[in-house]
Order: structure tokens, then sequence, then C-alpha cells
């Protein structure tokens, strides 16, 4: 994987494990696309991916990374946390761009009461900022 | 990755292009676990996974996979597919032994939509035969 990539890489995992998203915008493409567990349509567009991922960040707890599973330029991240008393499984799909930018962010998780109560707090914290 | 696991993911693909899951039962290590988008506690030994897998591949419509993700002996399969006008993406997270079996496989699904009809159509074809 190229230096650009394991860089950005490396800059991601360090900002979830500190918990602070602060220095995520520089990690994005201006164009980049984020692909929901829970809506069909994507979201469009730096500003819309650095507010979802931000928040999930601020959602999730114990949020831990376990597999990381390659192929050329993208990623597939397999993670677990809760939210509350609910465990959940999940799993990044990231696509970076040679500069090492993320262009698409793609997130699935199970089970189905984990994708609910997910599906719930984000909507409550986002709802009206999207 | 190492050629038995070569061979049994080229046999996966070439059941699931054929949509003929008999020799399925053969890929299977007798004691793997199959951990469904759907529920929360997994599916344990070679009879159960091989139910599940076979009726979910013929419930998908216009299944195709897309990237292929390595690990080791794991990788994740990303694919594509609708049940009636309901599209759906996910993955296939497969772990396999040293001898090409499967021991591990887990499956995410999203949008809700699609996870929502993907477990209603299960649940009709497996109440009673889990």
């Amino acid at each position: 994987m190229n230096p650009a990539i394991e860089s950005s890489l490396a800059c991601w995992h360090a900002m979830i494990a500190s918990g602070d998203t602060g220095r995520l915008r520089s990690l994005l493409a201006p164009d980049c696309v984020f692909r929901s567990p829970v809506a069909h349509q994507p979201y469009r567009g730096a500003d819309r991916t650095e507010l979802v991922l931000s928040t999930a960040a601020a959602v999730f707890e114990d949020f831990a990374y376990h597999r990381r599973f390659a192929n050329g330029n993208d990623v597939a991240l397999e993670f677990s946390a809760r939210i509350g008393a609910t465990e959940l499984k999940g799993i990044d799909l990231i696509r970076f761009g040679d500069d090492g930018l993320i262009t698409e962010f793609e997130v699935m998780v199970r089970p189905a009461s984990g994708l609910q109560a997910l599906g719930a707090e984000m909507a409550r914290r986002l709802t009206g900022r999207l």
C-alpha cells in the first residue's frame, strides 16, 4: 500500500483511538462520498462525510478495530462496538486516492439490533443537520 | 493466499454463479460458525451453516461480487444484490483453515431496507428449520 495511504490510515486510527476528530477533514477528498449502513442514498461531499463520521465516532462506545483487509488502494476494517447495552460488529470499506485522501467511505453493521440502535442515535443527533 | 484456499474460493464463486450449492458442504469445516447479518447469536456447525448459506443464495437476485479484500487466510468479498425491488450491498467475511475449509462465515448488509427485506425472506423460508 502506498505511503500516503499508510499515513492516512495511521492518522485515522490515531483519531479514533483519541476520540479527537479535529483532523478528519484533512483526510477527505473534496468530493468524497459516504454510504451509510442505514440509508440507501449516499451523502456527497467532504462537509457531510465529516459530519456523519465525527458523529458516528461519538456514538460508538468500546470501539475497537480488528482485522484489516486490503485490495490495492482500498481497505476493509473490521470493528466491534456497543451503543448502550447493544453490541454490534461492523466494517468500514474505505477507498483512497493515490494522494492518500479518502474518496469513498462505506459502512455496514450487524446484527439488526445494532443497526437499529445506530440508526436511532444518528437520527437523534443529525436530524436537520444534513 | 494458499492454494487450498484459492481452490475453495474458486469453488465458492462457481457455486454462486451457477446457483447450484450442492457442493457447499464439502467447503465447510465440521465446526464452522455462521454469523448472520440479522441475528446476534451465531449459528454453529456445518449443518446450520449449509442451510443458511444455501437459503440465502436462493433469496438474492442479480447477485454479483465486486472487490475482494485479503488478510492472511481470511477474505472479505463485497457484493450487491436485490430482493424484489429492494437493492442491497453486502460483505462476506470468510475465514479459512490452512486446509481450505471455511471455519467462520460472517455477513453484513446495508442499507436498513435491504437488511429488513433479507431478514423477512430468510425468516419465511427458515422458521422451524434451524
